[in-house]
C-alpha cells in the first residue's frame, strides 16, 4: 500500500522537476476538494487556482532543480499522507502531501510546503510564531 | 463526521492556548506513527521528541495568544485532515493537521505549521524555493 502512495508522491515531484503541467494536472484529484500551500503563502483552495499557480511555477524561471527525499508514507483505507524533504536550488523545505483514492488511483488533494531554516533537535526550544 | 474531526482539531488548539501539556498529550495518537513540523523546523518523528518540543513551547514565554480559524476538515474512513489558519501573537501561519481513528477517537498524527508572509491570489507568481 505505501509503495503505491510513494509512487503517487514521486509522480508529483517528477511533474515538478520536469516542469510538466499536464503530468501535474494528472497528479491532482478531480473530484475531491483540493488545497495547496506554497511556501509563505496562504492556502489556495480552488483546483483552477492551484493549477494556475503551478503553471506560473513550472513556466517560470524560478524553480531550478527540485529533489525530494526522506519520504515517509502513512496509509489509511482511502486517504494517505507523505512527509518528505524538498531541495529546490539551495533552499531546504519540508512538505506534507495528502492523497485520496479516486478512480482506483491515489491522487493528491493537499500539498503544504514550507522552508526549513534549522534542523529540529530534541531539547531545542521552538518559538512557534516565528521561523527561528 | 467532519464535526468530530473539527472537535479534535479544536482540542489541539485549546491545549495549545491553555498551555496544557496533559491535554496536548491526549490529543496525539499513541499507537500510530506521529510527526510534527514546527515553523521553520524539520520534522520531529518520535512521540517523545514531539512532546518535549511542546513542553518547551507551552512552558516557554514565547507563544502568547494563539487562535485558529478558517478550519476545513476532510474525512476519509479512518484518516482525516484539517487545514486552518493560526494567529500567534502577530504572526500569521497556516497549518495542516492529520488525524487517524484510534480507540474510537480522532487523534492527531501529524502537525505541520508554517508562516504566511503573503496572501495567495490567483495570478500571483510563487517562487517555490523561497518564502516570498
Amino acid at each position: 500500500m505505501t509503495d503505491e502512495i510513494l509512487a503517487a508522491n514521486q509522480r508529483f515531484y517528477e511533474a515538478f522537476a520536469q516542469a510538466d503541467l499536464g503530468a501535474m494536472d494528472e497528479v491532482w484529484a478531480r473530484e475531491a476538494p483540493v488545497s495547496c500551500v506554497h511556501p509563505g503563502w496562504g492556502a489556495l483552495v480552488e483546483r483552477e487556482e492551484i493549477m494556475l499557480s503551478w503553471r506560473a511555477i513550472l513556466e517560470g524561471d524560478a524553480p531550478g532543480e527540485i529533489e525530494y527525499g526522506a519520504a515517509e508514507a502513512h496509509a489509511g483505507e482511502d486517504m494517505a499522507y507523505v512527509v518528505c524533504s524538498e531541495t529546490i536550488g539551495e533552499a531546504q523545505l519540508i512538505a506534507t502531501n495528502v492523497f485520496v483514492r479516486e478512480g482506483g488511483e491515489w491522487k493528491l488533494v493537499h500539498h503544504h510546503a514550507g522552508p526549513v531554516v534549522r534542523r529540529a533537535r530534541a531539547g531545542d526550544k521552538p518559538r512557534p510564531g516565528l521561523v527561528n
